[in-house]
């Protein structure tokens, strides 16, 4: 059920069961030369979407510019600040907490985002005061999944890398293969510097991938991600759901 | 061109030609008992991307959620506080700006947007300072293009109203024929109450629609809608651009 | 009645009768080669003035300094930044809605103030919570007024403008007929562009007239809008307090 | 000279001989049962033209509300927090600075503002950065000049107390002599008391004075203390012009 | 070397042959029933102290108070919210980076401050700007080093917990011998429930504890602790200053 | 007691018998060549601990950094900008207000922290709102308390100066003896210049003192201003428990 397609009757009739609500967050980002910069949010949209499928929650609209300052200085990239994403969280929150939610599950595309969401729900109890203590937040990282993660070594080894991945790219190219793009990609490819600034980042990672072989993406790996990433998801929102 | 479709080499050589973009932005409101709470965004969304392939424009990541704080009387309706949606302008602007993009476009598919929007213009010029003295922003509110007026007030009168519009329903149907709601809407509608709190809102207007009667749309009037914004706004957006 | 020059149990006597208070809101910001830098104080200020007099209300200080960033190119001019306007005005309205004010009418002066100040209200009342559910707030543009563009239009035609317009340079001469300015003024003034940047502003209006004749006004003009002002306010006031 | 009554290019005029300006910032709070609510910005107000006067002075809009949150339990008292006064103060200053002023002498009239002036210069020069090195502020508090103090004593003795005092509501039958106010005084009036919360305040200072006997002000002290205070801020400000 | 024992002549010298500086961040909590609740930050201050005496480093001075919003339900405890520490990060990076430190290594003893830190360090890059590009911030967590978990593992296998852990509070037995708390420690102890508000926290958490047995602490445990965190988080900033 | 040495329930223990706790306040700032860069919070911290012990009072972790951005071009000096240090006794009162604190007694080592302190208080009890109406907040200075001040005199006379002055660097080397410096001081100081932005601050106090002579310093000075200053402020604190 997509909040955006939804009536607020039906919204309405939907708390009488439920009070979770998912949160596709992704980002806007390089995601080196043959990465759409879209692809963040592409595969959290997808895979929040086939998780709602799967339990029946209310998925509510993708956040598609996320925390992504260190990849400034490739073009096309946008990014909020931590400080600016706070206050979108709590606002997010906040108006749908007021409303009768109290479970709200984001299902995650960008590694980026992690520490700001997370400092961003503790922000958020706090400032609901007594209103929020019974607001529950949790962010589910799909490229974490544990099968995702077994999916990726079994298929890429040590290729997989960890930004512009062979994963990520094969999930938006099973969602989009329409927009499959190509480009040579040198053999030599960065890895294990530490994330700085948006300057040292692209002076260490100077065609944005990080260790990655993007190549070897193909559509079908992307569905068969997809399909691990909902049902490992799918099991995490009902588990979350079910905490006492 | 979408933005999130592309990879940052194409960007790179899009600005080669153009340092134009264009944001789609709507809000995640109630609608009244039939209109889908994604309305705004939906509309929005739609119309930018054919304005970027009539004009060959990039387009950017929809902004899902606006300024809506008097809707959230209604489950399901979030809102961004207008001192946040002017930080998140800066942010975008700002990451792109730096990028060598100067003029932001923002296709707008909801009222309550058009006030916050225009501070957060001038907050973030000031906020560039001299790095942003070159860098225009500019609303294009589908709605209140002339053609839209005139169509809308040729189909449906003084039915048209203010909110959960006949026309801005009837997009939403020509662009998810799956998604078209029913329900009985009472034939008296409020309207002609300034917007003040949430609470207030509500209490005036009890099903969400201000004066409107949204049974009258259809996916056939929302394709015209579509195409008349289209037309229209990819015009204002060519003359923006040839702004000197 | 004059805030100013009223004392606490005055004001408590006030609020048995009226929850109303008038805010003049104006600008310190150039307005060409004759007119005054407090032009758009002066005038709120002196058209709230009388119509606190002809209805009663009481009337607040007046906030001299209003969003005037794209005029910062010239010297003089100060502005608040649109997120510090919406922290005044969120004060002024908390610390009196907390006494019992509860209609809050601001008088402006300046085009620039007008969506900051929208942003502000929805923002108000927000922050305030259940205690701000019965807050309004309305922003009353004396130059918009019907009458007055009405007679701007009669004596004035094109040459009115859109800043530092004779009429608004008309009222401050009638208001401080000792601080009338005369200045050689280029027959060609600049007007249709957009407003962007402060220095993008100072390049295309290089006098800081905005398509203007202000050596049209006279006093005797300048009373003749601020009686049409006073009484068209005054009822707009006086209906603002009557809503429902 | 007062910016609001001049024109750009006489102030653009006036600094080709001063970079200095003065800003009268008051108050909007109770003062006792007679003591004017605009008490503390009139005396600032009237000063500060008056210190103009006597050495050419560009004087600025004066500052209306200040930092008075303990007097919001009386009605008609407004109040920025001090973290709005801090940007309120930075904007100003930063307008200006970047005009060409760099000397901003603050003639204030109420002791609360103090802290939060101080802590605002020190974060304006910060925020300036390299543009700020040369910016100085300075506030000139007229109810503590020499002179001021030494005439309150002789004229009133221990009945001076501290908040609505007799030497400035002096000032303000001087400055609007038909607005004398006149009630009953309780001749016990509390004093010696810390301030904390509103709350608290009014609770120890039930009438809003402060060890004070109003009573005792007439407009001819007020003429005196406006002459002293005149004097005496205006080789303050020549002196802060001064420094090396 | 310690800041606060150094003289600025000294830290000038100490710049010539090193741009790194290290900063202790715990915070201010609830141990559980003999936790102290300094912990975290006499661990962090031991161990950087520790640090600083094994490498050269100067170490600045201890943030005592961090991240510890879902303690609050504690009596004792303090926390700073996110966004605020994101700005107190900001604001000890950007004063010591214009001094000429680029290297930023804070040893931490909190979990919950890990997020907060890293959205911290994203922010402070992208505000310095240009003149950040070189600045790179790290979070040392001894309680996360290889030897701490493995001694920790050998020492007390299930009982180390989470929270209110053995080794920690061994760590502050040996800092602080005089200060050994003793308690009847329930044998239950609650443990793998996430965490949300402060409420929800110590619903679940009645004594503070998260499935800690801290009773098999010792101050000679708590010396070996030291000792491994020194040495280990020693390489780790030697490593810190030598990338490249 | 200290709190960072007390269990949550030993505070929770504390709580029925007194609502007070003191916070040591310094800052982290060049002293001139022989002066502690954490003079003022060696200071405050060793005063602290001693009323505490006289008082049986606890005693808060110090707050190291605090309002010191006219000393950022010395090399060492680390500054919350007043915004900041706002936001951050916000969270402290807020924090331990809600577990039932009420008395927060700050002992200050530094004047340059007394107006944002003073800011901070204001705004915090208004954040509390109705939760902070029996909040009170008191600064304590040592270096203002009248015995130090006659000491100073006594032992320096006009050597004494105001920043990196005997008495303060004479405490710190009564607390560690083992940390004295020495250098050579120019004979010449500067004094008398007010204060403005760091830049014109080095550019007056070439060295970073003012007006002062720290050789005169000794440790035994150190124990008497130490004694002193325990004294009177062990009483100031008993006082302010005391006021109804």
């Amino acid at each position: 059920m997509q909040l955006h397609l939804s009536t607020w009757p039906e919204v309405e009739n939907y708390l009488q069961s439920s009070s979770g609500i998912i949160f596709p967050i992704g980002s806007t980002e390089q995601h080196g030369p043959t990465g759409l910069i879209g692809t963040d949010a592409i595969c959290a949209e997808a895979i929040a979407k086939g998780v709602g499928e799967a339990t029946g929650a209310m998925v509510g609209p993708t956040i598609n510019v996320g925390m992504a300052l260190h990849h400034l200085a490739f073009p096309g990239s946008i990014s909020l600040r931590p400080s600016t994403l706070i206050q979108v969280v709590m606002d997010y929150v906040s108006s749908l907490a007021n409303a009768g939610f109290s479970r709200f599950y984001f299902i995650n595309g960008h590694g980026g985002n992690i520490a700001t969401l997370k400092a961003a729900f503790s922000e958020t109890y706090h400032h609901l005061g007594s209103h929020g203590q019974d607001v529950r937040c949790q962010v589910g990282n799909w490229f974490m999944a544990r099968g995702v993660y077994q999916l990726a070594k079994e298929l890429y080894s040590d290729q997989e890398g960890s930004h512009a991945t062979p994963s990520e790219v094969a999930v938006t190219q099973f969602v989009y293969p329409e927009a499959i793009k190509t480009a040579p990609l040198n053999s030599e490819v960065a890895s294990g510097h530490s994330i700085y600034s948006a300057q040292d980042f692209r002076a260490h990672y100077s065609d944005g991938r990080m260790g990655s072989n993007p190549a070897l993406a193909t559509p079908e790996h992307g569905q068969r991600f997809y399909e691990v990433a909902v049902k490992e998801l799918s099991e995490s929102y009902q588990r979350f759901l079910a905490e006492n």
